[in-house]
């Protein structure tokens, strides 16, 4: 089964606007932050740094995203971010991502979006991601 | 015919990431920018300032984004938002909002969305939009 | 003895720019962070949650900022947040923010700072702090 | 007589927070656009774009700020950055910057900087900027 990983995550001060809730780009910030951190993990799987993953091999931009803002948040919310890969191919990572608020017992979603990524390398041309990334889907750990 | 309006913005430091191009978060803050500046022209046309506007009626908060990022825009680019009216209710609107770069003569698209907005009142909720806001399809200069 | 608490923070793509490094303003960002989390810290010893303080008594707003950089951060970086009252009035607190970069055996000053805050309702005007807070600067727990 | 520069901004609501007021840091990017508006007309007179500069020279990075924060700013607000070069070194400038707000007839100090910024190759090392920039205190166009 594929794995669903879990990144928490505290409104501060900087994400909220004069409406008085986080502001809608942030949103955006939260999912980077939360699917760098599984890139993260299967990188120490693999024994590298993501620094080295940079260096190495290259990185993702983002293709699209397409986010539907349902519930708005507050300062000092404590939020998750729930991702999860939808499909792959070697160039490109679809991935959902459902931010919720709330504890896990009386989770509310918030915003939920798709995500897509393309890899490219320092010259911001497409590349293959390296094999051993196709396995993020079902071996990393949460 | 509708309305096409144009903003110009110009990439700023702040608004590029270490992979060297303009970070994908920050195409919002562009179309959000120019959403306001057309927001700005209709309450003029309509004799008071925004913030007489956000006083009396209420503000849009972004439902959704769908955005697809088609060309990289760097440090010092100049481009423009061409943003649009595609339809609206009394609570929503619609906008396809295309950021182009390059010079009037071979600009070229670099990012398209559509941004659906609701309006709500100082209480967050759903209220209707002041009717002369509904003429800005066509009657609001560009 | 004063306290000194430590915030651990990661830096993220959105805190970096095109010359490869944390854009100078988000320092400001890591900063206020870990003041946040400290207020959060001293209102949870009194039996309140950040939101009922802020309803109930008012907020700070940073009146000036001495920063000096010393070295860059990168994106993963982990760094760290050194913050320490070092005086305060009913109405001013002064804050030293050291960010430091490396693990605890060989921390590197990467940035440093003196920050000071005034105390307002939420009129935005002047107000003394509750009397609790100022046992924030010994009593609550790192 | 050395060269004030005026750089209008307008408060977008990507730059407040749920205080109702711009978030202190983006202080520090109204400024940096303001100086960066400065570096391109010295680079126009000198016959060459920004992109060009920063290929071929390098760029400026910030050693320290120095900011009062004197009367808060709200969204929509129109505000005037005014910039100075108060001294130079060969590697190093120091600015004098004050952010204004309301007509020229009737400005008042919303918030005054020393920035002190340094220059430096690709590689980050410090440089010693092009002698041509050390006309851009008198000799630039306003």
């Amino acid at each position: 089964m594929a794995n669903k990983w879990r990144q928490p995550i505290q409104v501060q001060m900087a994400h909220t606007d004069c409406t008085g809730v986080v502001y809608h780009a942030h949103y955006l910030d939260f999912m980077e932050l939360a699917r760098s951190k599984v890139l993260e993990k299967a990188c120490q799987q693999n024994g590298m740094s993501t620094t080295q993953f940079y260096e190495n091999y290259g990185f993702f931009v983002v293709r699209s995203v397409n986010i539907n803002y349902r519930r708005p948040l507050r300062l000092s919310d404590q939020v998750t971010v729930v991702s999860e890969f939808t499909s792959q191919s070697p160039v490109r990572m679809m991935w959902q991502q459902d931010i919720m608020s709330g504890s896990a017992s009386s989770e509310r979603l918030c915003a939920d979006a798709q995500v897509e990524l393309a890899f490219v390398g320092k010259n911001m041309r497409p590349k293959k991601t390296p094999e051993w990334l196709w396995s993020l889907k079902t071996e990393v750990s949460e």
